[in-house]
């Protein structure tokens, strides 16, 4: 377990770019932040040593299948692996050997660089949540996600001072055809927001126009040397890699950008009903696809991803915020620390259809085994709802006041002799208090994070004067104020022409399609 | 830091009483939880140690009031501590030397033998929130509690088998008089739940007729030699320790009862607005309440408690479930480890006047907080809302329902030859599933939680055949079915007559006071 004593000093400063308050003290936005706590970690050398052992007997005596991407198949011949057909076996030890080429720790750069994160170490970035074909909120219920609704959400997320990164696939807009809007969607992270971001990974030449894209706003060999954009690629779980993942795991990786390499396990159907075995499988799932972005351009970073879920036993549908994947992905962080890579595992999810009790407590539960387990790219920090399959505006704004709440809990208790207080006990003495005393003038305006969507006023003045809402009710009116709210940051206009006619270009080259 | 490998393994079994199952999986109730994973150590030796030290100061250059207490003050001329008037300082490690004859751990005696906790070491026991002079549900609203209301109260913690303690306070019931309610308190706890339970600490006489009645229940020999009662006694914060409370703690220490000894820190109010220093001043309040427990009677059992909170620095009001106060609970069962003292510390808290997404996420951060800091007695693990105001017959649910998620939570992740399902993946190999194999089907059924209110049908079934119902609506439905099925559990006929013959005794002896 890192010792808190040598992790660096909470990051509540602000590094390249004027403080953004908003709610109150504590209320200081950073691009990124450094750990303050140790993580938790919860198993026994001679308990990770099983799993590991675990890991390494799946990969040698089961194997894996690298289907449709026969050159992905010519690497693991040349790298020695024992192939037959598709299946794949990899001896105890290669796959890490494999694997310590790729960064500890890396900078995805962002368009505008005080922005720029790092990916890594003792730090977390905390970016939207991912993937979702429905949107929701109280006004409107559930519908199909469009482009607008994908551009609100980058709007919400560039407005908060508390998310790092405007993520993916916030939603699919499916008002767009499924093979031209991966282009509107990266467009639309890069005109507005000026943070990092993801592109797509849904097909191999989408991947390439993703990052070509990357490559007009940055400059082709700037990308050729830096991290400037993300492709999440998932597993076939179990034990299936997809030509469609691979083939855009190499492109991100050829490109020296970085893949998020991602088993998607559902427990007792993916994968094993019982965590130890699930975590085992996925370790060799997620290793095997680290190594392979090593084995396309040896150095290029990649981020060792992982997704724990568990199942209800009387539906059979997928549970979300549940205890066993949140234990869980603290061993997954002790095992991903072992081989130095940077971690993605965990995030904010539900299976509630409203943004009320349950979404916040199945989110806080996950969310908080991504910030215990070390996550250094915590995906799917807001907006979740319906079991992943809906982005919620009002959850949206409830999960990025909380990713507020967790920069302070993961700045730690500081100790030292301001904190300690000892000249304000000498002033106050016993049975008076410190409202006034200079310690506490000194400090409380940086003292407590302060939520801008709880209530914390009497009752009385909460029902009479606060109209007795609710959080979600809160949450409403918040996201509504923000977007009227919203300033796009300044684009060049130069650039943001080339993106549009390298956007006209692709389109006017295929026919729509629509699934 | 304690290594997962040397603790015990996880408690799913069941002591001395039958399953009982509510929910679906894993629902095995336990009379306590017997942690299978590590506490969440945050701080280094070195920080610690610089707390520790602020602590000594405090206690020896500022010192402690104890007023109203001559029997306190003689008790600490005495032990050789120095005294000026009221004001009590201590040489650095004195308290200490006298702590170290208080039990590391202990077991509180319930009607029920089967129900019986252990108190310390690696166990953990979740007891009723304490104290709101209201209730509120979703039906009413608000009011002020009533004995029904309390009485309703222990029988929802009776009835779930994700608590294991009855609690005290679970509400003030106003419509009884003052100076006559601890009676009706305890009656109640007895007659209706077989757990263990807390008596009165609001006057001395009241901890002794509380602890009269234990004696009736369990014979005064039986109570001289064990504990079967607890009291929680306050800190009148900052440094001062009132008479009332010194009186009902030594009552409690003198018959060989547990004091749970509590400082109540509102940071920026009541003690520094800083972390480390509001620590260090809650550890040198409570090693001054403990110490005191053992000078009344070397070897009692006593309970290191603590409570921290925060301030909206808007509007002056206490908050809670905030970042702040969860990391330092940390710290706080860091240093109570040090000591070898049972550790009662947070619990779930929230502000929120409605049983909303603001009460959920309040309460698990800080309910989670109790789990990870190594907490052993936790108090208010249900039904706080309103900023400790209110007892919420909905929240009670919902929290309880929590605590069944936070049994398998605390369980932690085994790793053996079954759960690493190494047969499993033999079996199946890639690209298949695992919902049918030999592992699935012998390791399902204790797999996952489930829990029974939070919804996991996919979003056409929660809203065509569900009502579209959120978590509160579920809760209100489920605490009124529990209550309609509540059975009483039996208690022998001569010991009833013999506590209802003392409370009229008793009441007959005094006038009504309602203040």
């Amino acid at each position: 377990m890192a010792d808190a004593a040598t992790i660096e000093a909470p990051a509540r400063r602000v590094r390249g770019r004027p403080a953004r308050r908003e709610g109150g003290a504590k209320a200081l936005g950073v691009p990124y932040i450094v750990r303050g706590i140790p993580t938790y970690d919860v198993l026994s050398e001679e308990n990770l040593q099983k799993i590991e052992r675990a890991a390494d007997r799946i990969l040698a005596e089961v194997g894996i299948e690298f289907r449709d991407d026969p050159a992905a198949i010519d690497h693991w011949k040349r790298a020695g692996a024992k192939v037959e057909g598709l299946l794949v076996r990899f001896e105890p030890g290669m796959l890490r050997e494999i694997v310590s080429s790729a960064p500890a720790e890396f900078t995805q750069h962002a368009r505008n660089p005080a922005n720029n994160v790092e990916i890594g170490g003792n730090k977390v970035v905390f970016s939207p949540a991912y993937g979702s074909p429905f949107v929701m909120d109280l006004d409107k219920g559930r519908r199909y996600g469009t482009l607008e609704d994908f551009r609100n959400f980058i709007k919400l997320a560039q407005s908060s001072p508390w998310l790092h990164h405007s993520g993916g696939t916030i939603c699919e807009p499916v008002d767009i055809p499924v093979n031209k809007r991966h282009l509107d969607m990266v467009y639309s992270h890069i005109k507005y927001s000026d943070r990092a971001f993801m592109g797509s990974i849904t097909a191999e030449e989408r991947a390439e126009d993703s990052i070509d894209m990357a490559r007009i706003l940055f400059g082709a060999d700037f990308v050729d040397k830096n991290c400037v954009i993300l492709g999440n690629v998932n597993v076939n779980s179990p034990l299936v890699w997809d030509g469609t993942m691979t083939k855009s795991l190499r492109a991100y990786a050829r490109a020296n950008q970085a893949a998020v390499i991602v088993p998607f396990i559902l427990g007792g159907a993916m994968g094993p009903v019982t965590n130890a075995g699930a975590i085992a499988q996925s370790f060799a799932e997620t290793l095997a696809g680290c190594a392979l972005t090593q084995l396309e351009r040896k150095g290029a970073p990649v981020i060792f991803g992982n997704f724990l879920s568990s199942m209800s036993l009387r539906s059979g549908s997928p549970t979300f915020g549940t205890p066993e994947p949140a234990i869980g992905s603290m061993v997954v962080g002790q095992l991903a620390r072992r081989l130095k890579l940077p971690l993605r595992c965990a995030g904010n999810f539900s299976n509630s259809k409203l943004p009320d009790g349950q979404a916040m407590q199945e989110g806080l539960m996950s969310m908080l085994s991504a910030v215990h387990c070390g996550a250094n790219f915590i995906l799917h920090s807001a907006g979740f709802l319906d079991g992943l399959l809906s982005m919620s505006y009002e959850k949206f704004v409830m999960d990025a006041d909380l990713c507020g709440a967790l920069h302070s809990y993961l700045a730690g208790v500081t100790v030292d002799d301001n904190t300690l207080a000892m000249d304000a006990f000498l002033q106050v003495g016993p049975g008076s208090h410190f409202l006034g005393c200079d310690h506490t003038m000194r400090n409380y305006q940086t003292a407590f994070w302060d939520s801008a969507l709880s209530d914390n006023e009497p009752f009385e003045k909460w029902s009479e004067e606060g109209g007795s809402t609710d959080m979600a009710t809160r949450a409403n009116r918040q996201w509504k104020k923000t977007l009227a709210e919203y300033q796009a940051p300044l684009l060049d206009a130069a650039i943001d022409e080339a993106l549009c006619d390298y956007m006209d270009r692709k389109k006017a080259a295929m026919a729509d399609a629509w699934y």
